[in-house]
């Protein structure tokens, strides 16, 4: 198939009806359609890969709808899904040593600091300035990371003069703070081998487990990860007993817990709560969730900055070993009436471990990925790294400048020219990804934006994946049929030390690829962001 | 507590607001009500805890909502729990006797087989003959039987002449026929360890696992049973090879499957997919799910009569090795126009395994069981039973009677006084629970059955439960709090083959409990039924 079909839901078809997924003449394909279609969603259902439709909870039931997801794994070449995962460490290790490096992380954050005192980033700068004021008390840091990647397909000429089209891995963005996606991403794994062991075995073929589909064990990762930092904790600070009797119980030693910082509402606790199940059931951990804006209700500082939580369902507190951030990220986070400055500040200039520190968040945004891909800079922080590693993450970059470098009549003339920026993706300067402006759309959302506000903006060239891939798409609103592209994001973990008392260097313990995830989305549609919509969580089928 | 509480959900209250739970004075216990309940829904979403709102259903997504489930175990004790576990074997060895006894079975099914030619009893009899008259192909059978018990308090004189209460083990139910809702409370077991490892946590007490919540482990139990016949299907008809190479696929035996026969618009894939899903990914063993009305398209009787599956995913067919029937129950599944007793006899008469066979389902109604409670029964069908078994199971019998017998004047008289029937629960004469009318309601329902009718329906003495307990129940349609009453139901295997040459008799190989179900319901409410918005799944805490 090639012509893109987008299938919208009728209203008030029964379930099982296929006939209006097209002509007569393509019944025998729609009714294999619908029925794979309704193994997805059964396997969604019962594996919890859903999202909550928090406005319409009520106190006795959730409804929920279907994680966007792709019907079939999308084929994905090899060598680049490996060249993905051994990048993941010397990236990491740039991260690591450019997050160490305050003087020169200032030198890049510091001008949209300055101009913009009331922005996510000046916040965060501001809170981590007092934590520096305050003196550190906890030198431990674990990261749980990201690095996105999509195929890039440009035009070479071969050896022999012709022209030909050479395909390369570029990374898209690093995510460094509150990383969505593993756990679901692991069920749609999971559900792809299923349906792979199915078809093989309908191929006379014996279902052995298959590598065509690499294995996807993010969730197990994530908890081990944690429960690393929280035994680190425990070795510095004295580890409790895990064995404590009746009779010893009210003079035992405060137990500790894993806190993980989550937003209100939250949709998407499908993808959180199974490292909370996971640290309680397979590790022994204790884990709770506190939504953010309740951490003053039921956390506060005890003697040594040890940080104290009382769970909703307890008299007693727990000592936290470890802050899990899924939540601290947007603005209206640090807004004044819920002083969410203080509440970050509170956590941070604690003893916990914080999965990641503040600065394991700020380098998280834009334009460090931008000021890494200069000239020297991968050089400066490559004390890890050999020459091949520092040549093979430098190939990654896409060319990437800072907009507010246009913000002159001059540079404004060629930036509002469609012929230039069609090339372009336009990202703003935030942590994350997601509210990007695409090619030809940016020259009409530019004319909107007041010069002095340019420096909130990079643009980065766009990657260009090679059209050849079709997929099933199923998503909220639609089944798409037609050509995709894919997104891999390589997971990682870290944990390092950060010397506070000499000069800024930062000692790395461990450093290592943990997993992935992999979105797909239709090739028409530009955002791959699966919460609006477009992406789906995928599995690459390795080709 | 002990005033019940049911709490409504009023329209458009935003999610975690709790106020609506009581006064403000009861706030901290309503706050932490609300914490509860949110951890149960999330663990319900995250693990598959879901009924399908199918008349919702769209191409692409399926509104869901929560199984009714209790927000917390309740105590049921150890003795009675040990107790009904140690009764399946010998339950399950009489019900198997009296099934392959046909004369006694006819003698007791035949009034309601001859005076409603067109019930579902009669139509499946004449399916039984049919296949006697065909010669049986397969001698084994395996059924998947659950005991339902309540417990029952009496006055009793002590020893002392002091009134006392007693307290006893009683049989609601025998379930021989397509049970239901093992997954679900697997999955409630689990959530009910999850909150009371961190119970204990915070009560200072090391999370080990904790006897006092019996494990639950019904589906991977269902999938090794279903393996098992398999695996005996493959030891009669010779073992296919598992390792089929890409060259010999096309002239490689058949691959043998497991055949799920369900329900169209099934609302409840959540409590059958697990199985299916295990018996794939656990065991090697390929399942498909058939719809009902389905079979006749996708399934044909070959050479032997041996069975054909064809997957609609595939150009291939399967040969059935296992039918296992979650369908075939409903009336209307034995409609002329689905030619329903045709797709029974095809199944019935092929040389599959069946799971169970036609006799396993026809022992399953109450008749039956009214029968077995009579005078000598038990003991006709002890062969392998000693002498203290036959008498657990009798004890664990209500009096039970036929109201046939009352459908006199004089009888009706009697049945028609409330001061007789409100000490009784009136049966319809079918397989499986429900639809049963309770006590004072049983005079004005009989009021509107024609007396040749009133062969359809038992009555059998009611349990009462000790009122002692209280609990946390979330349903669909309420929060309850406030004395409750619980059955448990034992899930057992059994395989066994019928001599059909020579008497009638039966070689039991495989008899054994397996697991269990527990629900839980307000005391003012009659009925249990889990599907009807009443019962919740739960789990024992063994006292």
């Amino acid at each position: 198939m090639t012509t893109p079909q987008h299938y919208g839901p009728p209203p008030g078809v029964p379930p099982s009806t296929v006939s209006q997924l097209g002509e007569d003449d393509e019944l025998e394909d729609n009714v294999a359609l619908a029925h794979l279609i309704s193994e997805v969603k059964d396997y969604q259902l019962t594996h919890g890969n859903l999202l909550k439709l928090v406005r319409f909870e009520e106190p006795t039931r959730v409804p929920t709808t279907g994680v966007n997801i792709s019907c079939q794994p999308t084929k994905f070449p090899t060598h680049f899904f490996d060249q993905a995962m051994a990048l993941q460490q010397p990236m990491q290790e740039l991260y690591l040593r450019a997050l160490s490096d305050t003087t020169w992380l200032y030198s890049v954050l510091g001008p949209q600091i300055e101009s913009e005192p009331d922005g996510v980033m000046a916040k965060l700068w501001n809170i981590h300035m007092r934590c520096e004021a305050a003196g550190p008390v906890q030198e431990f840091s674990c990261g749980l990371f990201r690095s996105d990647y999509m195929l890039n397909e440009t035009a070479s000429s071969g050896s022999l003069g012709d022209a030909q089209k050479e395909v390369t891995l570029k990374q898209v963005e690093m995510n460094t703070f509150s990383c969505a996606g593993a756990c679901h991403g692991e069920i749609v794994g999971n559900m792809h081998q299923a349906l792979l062991r199915r078809r093989l075995a309908e191929d006379g073929i014996d279902p052995t487990p298959q590598s065509v589909l690499p294995t996807n064990t993010n969730t197990s990762d994530i908890v081990n990860c944690l429960a690393m930092a929280h035994r680190t904790y425990e070795s510095q600070f004295g580890l409790v007993s895990a064995h404590i009797t009746m009779d010893d119980r009210r003079t035992a030693p405060q137990r500790r817990c894993v806190l993980m910082i989550v937003q209100p509402y939250n949709f998407n606790v499908a993808d959180e709560r199974p490292i909370e199940y996971g640290l309680w059931k397979d590790v022994n951990v204790p884990c709770y969730r506190c939504e953010w804006q309740d951490i003053p209700k039921h956390a506060f500082l005890g003697g040594d900055r040890a940080l104290f939580y009382r769970p909703l369902s307890s008299k007693k507190e727990y000592e936290v070993s470890v802050v899990y951030y899924r939540a601290g990220y947007d603005l209206r986070e640090y807004a004044d009436d819920i002083e969410g400055s203080d509440i970050r500040y509170m956590l941070e200039t604690s003893r916990a471990i914080k999965c990641p520190d503040i600065l394991g968040h700020l380098v998280g945004f834009k334009s460090v990925q931008r000021a890494l891909a200069e000239a020297g800079v991968v050089e400066r922080f490559s004390t890890g790294l050999d020459g091949a590693q520092v040549a093979a993450v430098k190939d990654t970059f896409m060319s990437m400048y800072a907009l507010g470098d246009m913000a002159t009549d001059e540079g404004k003339e060629v930036a509002l020219d469609h012929s230039f920026m069609k090339d372009y993706v336009l990202k703003p300067n935030l942590e994350g990804g997601g509210n990007n402006i695409f090619s030809t759309d940016i020259p009409a959302f530019l004319e909107h934006i007041p010069l002095n506000d340019w420096h909130r903006y990079n643009y980065q060239r766009l990657i260009t994946p090679p059209a050849e891939t079709t997929g099933i798409l199923l998503t909220t609103n639609e089944i798409y049929q037609g050509p995709v592209v894919s997104e891999l994001g390589i997971l990682g973990l870290a944990m390092w030390r950060r010397d506070h008392a000499g000069k800024e260097d930062v000692k790395i313990f461990e450093n290592k690829a943990i997993g992935f995830t992999f979105k797909t989305k239709p090739t028409d549609v530009d955002e791959m962001s699966v919460v609006k919509g477009y992406g789906c969580f995928d599995t690459p089928m390795l080709v």
